[in-house]
């Protein structure tokens, strides 16, 4: 757009006001100086009220994935919000199957809120975006009073291309399947945690955000016959698994010393008195197989950088109450339930 | 999900709480008795992390939209923030010249808010989607402290296919086009406002909120030479036109006569000091047209009950300065401007 203006975007010095998302000429400064300038693509660069793209290869499906972003605080070890909202979507459609193609965002802001702090999470965004080769086609800037808010919230929305013939569920689990992960469990959970209490530790707990959909591209080459996948984010390992046991009318059994937790990880969850299996994770796999193409799986996983930690962890068996159970270290067996409360809000 | 639940949701005295937003048992139970309850379909029903969907046909491109709500307050005379939500998303898409296929929603919920007006917004927009046949098929939800957000925030994505050769953008506009609008100006806006001001009126003004496709595919049937469509939401019908004449480096003469304003939005504007021209609309169309279509496609926007207001309102010239003009009622001519400042926040 074209509109004459006499300053441009105070982007040192300026805050978010009321103007921003009223629609008109300071709304379109925003989405000219920032977003447009961030997320050049020629789909957004058109300027329309949507963006027209090419849709994916004859036999494939689309899969869409949604995910609203609130974390706090905005900015922690390891990521912030912009570069999260990225990849949290993006691994939402490559869990599915799919590859990912194309990310809508949707901002909305609090009145007061300082341009340079926006800056930099719409420039982590881009950034995270460009490196996943998943770029923001269209967007949508709304803004919030002083205190209706609380800084940045992203929404994004994920489209993908879902090969002919793939099908992946969390109804697909069957008894004698392993089960592995991609990594430690919790790092992103308590680095936000530690942030938020100012706990500190020897060395930091860092966040393991990051998009997954290249691990998951070298997975399925290796191992076509994986059943399900899925990232345990909010609620953590513990929930994910249980939410697959549910959809597959499964049970699982769990090996509690085999399931990878950072030593600091583990310490920081001690002193709060958390369990890192309900802690979320924002760059790990859940992974169920046929038992016969677990190593497989497996060796795929290590041989990528985001999966050098994988581990198999537990198998799933008959079970018509969908009961997850683990075997700890004394020998013994506990169930592991849902999450049940709120433990750790605005993780994500 | 067969997770086991004591009590269901307390639809009646219930509020939200952070567990709703955990990602655990209690969101669970919120996605299961409400959202997919209200929202059912084989998509969303999966219960995985992405909704797998069917491609458009061969050669045609997908229309990608997305919109944040914010509107305050979230009950309107005419709508809420539900069925808001699926109407401009799904405007988005079709004034792309799309077919709206799929929504997906994201939530951002306030700590505290009833649960008995979250169902009503949630049930608003079930059947908003169900009669334009645009399913919700993925969702998300978070829920943030009391006083960092306001109630309900609402960002959705549509997805559309596009017929093949068809190209409708805000860069189309010709000299010697007729510019329509599809019928009054400012209806939404100044419900919002009155409600907002308890204002009180003769008879109450309404929002116009309705989805536009149907109306859209009618005229596209009847004038398929359309260049532009665009929903002049935010800014209102002077920040689209100007949008338009920037994106085609185009001028418009307007005749102030012409464009169609209902009496009491006209008196209301007069008492809060506001051009209905800057006021939002939510189920109005701009179009431009070539002249020598333009009594079919007002014909055919007539011939539809969301266009009966439809009139001809202006014309598109050379000017290389973008400069949208208008011809008072006095014979003379002064210039539209975008809308400079927040004239009126949360419209939408």
């Amino acid at each position: 757009m074209q509109a004459n203006y006499t300053r441009p975007l105070d982007l040192k010095r300026g805050r978010v006001d009321l103007s921003h998302g009223a629609g008109g000429r300071v709304s379109a400064q925003l989405v000219r100086e920032l977003f447009a300038r961030h997320f050049a693509n020629p789909a957004l660069d058109a300027g329309d009220d949507g963006a027209v793209l090419p849709a994916p290869g004859p036999g494939e499906r689309l899969v869409m994935a949604t995910d609203a972003h609130v974390v706090s605080p905005l900015f922690f070890p390891g990521g912030d919000i912009g570069c999260l909202s990225v990849h949290g979507t993006i691994n939402d459609v490559a869990v599915m199957g799919a590859r990912p193609l194309y990310l809508s965002a949707s901002f909305i802001l609090e009145e007061g809120y300082p341009l340079a702090d926006l800056a930099r999470i719409v420039e982590s965004m881009a950034r995270a975006a460009r490196e996943a080769g998943v770029p923001v086609v269209t967007g949508d800037t709304k803004v919030v009073e002083q205190g209706k808010g609380d800084g940045v919230f992203i929404s994004t929305t994920g489209l993908g291309a879902l090969p002919a013939g793939r099908t992946l569920s969390g109804n697909q689990a069957r008894p004698g399947d392993a089960i592995l992960v991609s990594g430690t469990m919790g790092d992103h959970g308590m680095a936000i945690m530690a942030q938020r209490e100012s706990l500190a530790f020897d060395s930091e707990i860092v966040s393991d955000t990051a998009a997954l959909h290249g691990l998951i591209a070298q997975l399925l080459e290796a191992a076509p016959s994986v059943r399900v996948l899925r990232d345990p984010t909010r609620g953590g390992l513990a929930t994910t698994l249980n939410e697959i046991a549910s959809q597959s009318g499964v049970g699982m059994v769990l090996e509690e010393k085999a399931i990878p937790v950072r030593e600091q990880v583990d310490a920081a969850c001690e002193l709060l008195g958390l369990d890192p299996l309900y802690v979320a994770n924002e760059g790990k796999l859940v992974v169920v197989v046929p038992a016969e193409h677990a190593e497989a799986a497996l060796a795929a996983l290590r041989a990528h950088p985001l999966g050098s930690d994988a581990a198999r962890i537990g198998e799933i068996v008959e079970d018509a109450n969908a009961f997850v159970q683990i075997r700890t270290g004394f020998g013994g067996k506990r169930m592991v339930d849902w999450l049940s409360g709120e433990q750790l809000p605005r993780i994500c």
